[in-house]
């Protein structure tokens, strides 16, 4: 249940349009929701300001569907993370307005666009061309929660020069998300060069010691340089949902 | 070098009281000095908006003081954090308006109070009485950085009704750091109650499995509350710096 | 060999129908049998009260075949874990009065039903719609050893008011089940609400630094709460069983 | 705030001896106390049937005698465990009746012996010589809680006939608690001793392989008797609480 | 080449049956062989009593039968480890007197059956069903090699009495192996026992916190039995040889 | 007690020196002897061939010579293993024919010279100065339980001929103990040299990743000899027994 | 872009073949060139001597020839590593002069054979049959940076008298490759041979507590001899360049 | 034994000043010398360039003189590393021209000045003021060995425009040592700025995540630059000897 909803519901109780019992019967039932296999939580959107959304990874086609059914009719936007082409298929088949975007492995359905929510620009940098997956799942998380995103792809800091051509961005950008796997060097630079916070994600890209991430993970936790934090490996949904948070205040 | 030197310095030029051969020699000195130990960076307060910090570990009582003096030329506010009781002794000894705050094992020198440049209130919550150090470090360093920062101390999740006690100042927060050892569970529990972005400091407090911190970090990359990042086990400085750049975009 | 048959078969002694002789061998003999790739405990219903369980898991079907048909002949139920659609499919085609339990990769063949043995009533309470599964198998070994079982699946520590609707049931409880995976808070917050024994199950469910449970695990044994102890990841199985054994005290 | 306390003043008040307004005030205040480094949950032994158990490791001597000065207002027994015997020292030369056990490294303070709560006896076994620190610690807080309790010493896996000497002892107790370090085998081969729950504590003793007790941990973890759960390492004041809770079922 | 073949040939010089030259040729040859993708060590039945053993994992059908066409030349037996089904079928179709053994993925070629080689008899003992293929690996090894073999299966430490049935066939074994996965504990429980050494293999048996048998491992490791060494998880042919090796002296 | 001490026993009954039911308590008590911190269990020695070994780490002085105390009364000899200078001096001066020998950090009493028990030679080496101590520790165990011992210290990998010029030695030894730290390689190179069997003993020597011994341990587990088994890191003590044990067969 | 283009194109302007205008865009051009999910470093030749390498895991069939497209235009020779038969088959179809190298799961694509740029011979030495893939990645990478190399394959430290008979070429070498899996000591005993430089490779052959190429790594990184540097586990193409860069000095 | 002993000798015997049979006796006396707890390996600086060095930690003061009395006859310098202040001043005072430079904590004895034998200059680089105890290490040892050194110090990635003030220093020198902490991120930058192979070296500087070293090691081993190779963690000898070694190709 989105502000718009709620409100509507007011007014309608103020104008006498529908009974006490009625709307409190309909605000009781909105709190959460009991489908057998999850508690949707349709009170998220008013605690929060973005409703929930939908983790797709350990999750079949019937209970996400099921979980979409319930939160269409309270909700103008719905994420489905970490879902694959199949699966995606099968989802957007069902629902009208649903785009499934391939190379960040989510669906997004949207009744209209998100207003404009974030007041600056958020900008996206990834180190290396298997990190784009997850850069992208940022990109279009960030965007749909309405902010002004940019992104820059395949900027690693072993042609350190190729990051400089994009310094007027990174200057200008008051959020930025930084992408990378292996050695994960990505964000220390970056976050040298700007006073504006950092938020790094780790990649599950590399071999042998890159650990699945994890060697990224270690290292920008030790960044040296202090406006950064850190999301968990492959996290590019949190990534832009905590950069909008950060862009909303 | 902050902005306000940097102004009277091309104010003197302006007016002729200092030849521009002077002034860019004095310009290029200022853009880091080279002390054999240490590269002070003086131009990080007009890149970064605060000056480099101090990172008292590691450093002896010489090195320390021999960073300060020079840096003391240059900037308004100096933060020497992770120095023992005794190392502190000697240092605060050496300058006036210099004061060691033990809790945090923190020097901050001063000559004037940093005016206020964060909009919103910034929360530092804390889960035990052993993680109460790293909270203070958290603490000085945004206030010290010019920020209203309150702080609420010891409410674990294991008596959760403590925390709701605390529900108004949570949703009033523009940022939020939130501090725990052991299990580490307090940053999604705070971050499920406001949507503004939550920092999580991980807290070397525990033993066995909690492994120095290792086992809160990991509890806090795999928070199931999305505005949370984290940063480096018992960065208290970290946080605190971090949640001061959100604060100020 | 349940209590029944034993008693049976000594009453058979008393009353002269079966010599001294064949009955002693035939004790003997059931104090195990070794059919090649097992030694199978037929006491273990005598000494613990419950007959041996066959883990699934890395046993072809004719070893689970084999072994089901030799404990057929004392057991009253016989309990198959962690095994799959395909192989479990073969398996119930052997054995009249077994079913397969696909969400909790389980096989129950039973007689009759297991008469109540523990006392108060297990609780099973899980976070996630992915830790189901793991759920499902604490909450159906539970039942299957004759306790009174209840559940509430999906209430995250994100949403904890989600939890606070479930308040009488967890003061109810007698033993309390709490299956989480990724940053496992679970355990900790329900055990601050009682003081009965909670049995805490981490899950394998997460990516990243979930470490495919570990980190679920570590924050379980690191619980604030001092009512918990914690069983092996996804181990439902074990966790059903402890609670029977607490619940029959 | 016992039951006992609680009783009084309500008592107080239905005789009119104390006005409404001053016993809400009190129960208010009583809820927890704020002393700047900690805040007191007072409804814990109503809440959980025993008061806060003060952790020793990591808070000073000031703090734990703050502490303990506000918790003797309103509880008849109050534990501190993980203390030395230096800060013991000090703090058991403030209070009357309270007594430092060295070996367990525990202060017990109590006006009266704890009426006996549990039903059945609890038994603890520990597995080697320097096994007995954390055994007694697990002793003494089942005992100070109110439970029969009675110990063996040194009963390793390596001489098991040392074992079947103490087995009318195993088959009697209602809760084992069973302590071991290195290899961590005792607890499986106990737990197929019985069927009554066994709460298993890996200690940090052995070198090399023994990784300060995570060896032990995880074989526990994995035994094969299915009536075990686990606690974190050390942690026989856990594991004593834990067998608390199951005893008084 | 083994002792036969050299004498044989040294005898044919000694009777001038073949000339020092061609004699030198032969010998310096067969010192080792190069085929391309391996160092063929022919020497080796000389220096240490028995032909190198063709690891299968990791070389494709065409290398190994390469390898055996060469050492089939010099060898009596021939060893070929780790090796599956599919790729199985294809070697032994090339050589006569080959035999798979699917239980322990090996190939064992032979022209004779290998003389009687260690004096005392070689026990394999192993814990559960699932570890069944491992310990036949060391069965068949330490057979192949000459030695006189017994084995157990299935006699894990959670009902310790199954164990006690077998005293006497331990007590007679001159060297034994055991078997174990998830908590390890047999060995130690074994080598109590007795005092003939004790030769442990953790297998990857178990889930969770098992570790693919690295909890095993380091269990054996902390044995608090101190007749006990240790191989590689899994290292099923390593323990038949080495007890072998021990069998021999 | 020892075979000797039993059989006079025996002899006493027999020769009615010694009446059956005095005899009869003597043999149940000296089964094992409880004394409050320990079992002593005084029939290993008939059981295993040498008497219960003290490990001195975590055992406090008085504990030490209390089990002493016991164990003098029943055997030839005894070791102390892991015993500080320190603690060691007050051990050795309440028993006459006790030394301590501070390079292995180990006390051996006796009252005689252990009889020849082994039948070939066993010979210690050792990879570098620092492994010394973990290497005489195993010379002197070996020694002790009445072999014929041999050894060679610091010839590592590095100068792989140093290791040539005790070819001779290697091949003589029936068992080889061999102790390395850091990258753990000289006990695969010497077990290529010999059919033997070789017990490697990994030292936690080196810094870094040498991870106080896991490094030399792991590499030891994977040597690509197949006569090498492992014991604990720095586990000198149980190298000399179980290569004892080999020795004895 | 490499020197020789460069050079052409500096010529043509100054013979006035070229506009300075056309040139400047040029050269702005080549510096790098941005294709969505790319940025290709053409200045690298210039600055590095060698062109980018692409890696081929983790990048589709498409992105791989859409850069080889782009950067064909300037470079004498492109390297695809760790690129599958499949993929590698679609790719060599769309370029005439790419062959590919199963063993090595490389592509080369030449114009002309690389002149010869280093001085010495590079040797590369591998353990067992299961490390001649990257064995083969290393020697093609350092031949088609053009160095003179040789390779000697399957001399592990096992069969140590193998590895004395390629005495001559290790003295010879004025950079070595060694590469190793399972123990890893491969590297220590060669350095040991030589005053040159080392560059050990981990391999991720083997099983159990070899963990997948850790334990070689760290043993390599343990070396007793100084003149060992490692790189990442599987990394035959790193160590090729690397030795490349070294022969070039 | 330095190559102009060697001649010396040899000039000895061909001018007959030394019989044959004392200069075999003497060069067979120096191949190498047992001292008891040291084979003093004395036909290194023949076979590798450089005589042995002496680790300094874990052995005492009388072992590391005692072997230097030995080195000294034959060479011309030695080092003795990670030897500390107190246990130092013993040394030097027993040594003339033996020097302690305690910031790299390491002897330098040498009678002449060590000539000049590599060609191009080395550069140490290293990132923070933590790190340059290791750095100095490296760089005395390059020194010692006879090259041309320089180094820079302090020079984070944080602020990268420091790092390009020394462009023209790491464009020219011929091989470079990099050595950093926390994110270990300065080698990668580096090596992308030159085609020079690059030494990098972990340092145990930072706290929580850093793991002492760990996380650095394993950034630099995924560095995406490929002109990079690695040593052990704080191993500044390591690399002052590899650079050394690549140096004098």
């Amino acid at each position: 249940m989105n502000t718009t909803s709620l409100n509507n519901l007011l007014k309608s109780v103020a104008k006498g349009k529908i009974s006490v019992k009625d709307a409190a019967k309909k605000l009781a039932h909105i709190s959460f929701e009991d489908i057998d296999y999850a508690h949707i939580d349709h009170n998220r959107s008013l605690r929060k300001g973005f409703p929930e959304v939908i983790f797709g990874q350990g999750k079949n086609t019937d209970q996400i569907i099921g979980i979409m059914e319930r939160m269409i009719l309270h909700e103008n936007i719905i994420l489905v993370t970490r879902i694959g082409k199949k699966k995606a298929g099968k989802v957007i088949s069902s629902f009208d307005d649903a785009v499934y975007h391939s190379d960040a492995k989510m669906i997004i359905w949207g009744k209209n666009k998100t207003p404009k929510q974030g007041k600056g620009m958020i900008l996206v940098i990834s180190a290396g061309t298997s990190d784009i997956p997850v850069a992208k799942e940022a990109y279009l998380t960030a965007k749909a929660i309405g902010n002004d995103v940019e992104a820059v792809f395949d900027v690693g800091v072993a042609g350190i020069h190729r990051l400089f051509d994009h310094k007027d961005l990174i200057e200008k950008a008051s959020v930025l998300i930084v992408v990378a796997g292996m050695e994960g060097a990505l964000p220390s630079v970056i976050a040298g060069m700007t006073g504006s916070p950092v938020i790094a994600v780790p990649t599950s890209t590399g071999y042998g010691t890159s650990f699945s991430g994890l060697t990224a993970l270690f290292a920008m936790l030790n960044s040296c340089s202090s406006n950064v934090a850190v999301v968990n490996i492959d996290n590019g949904f949190g990534a832009g949902y905590m950069a909008s948070a950060i862009n909303r205040i």
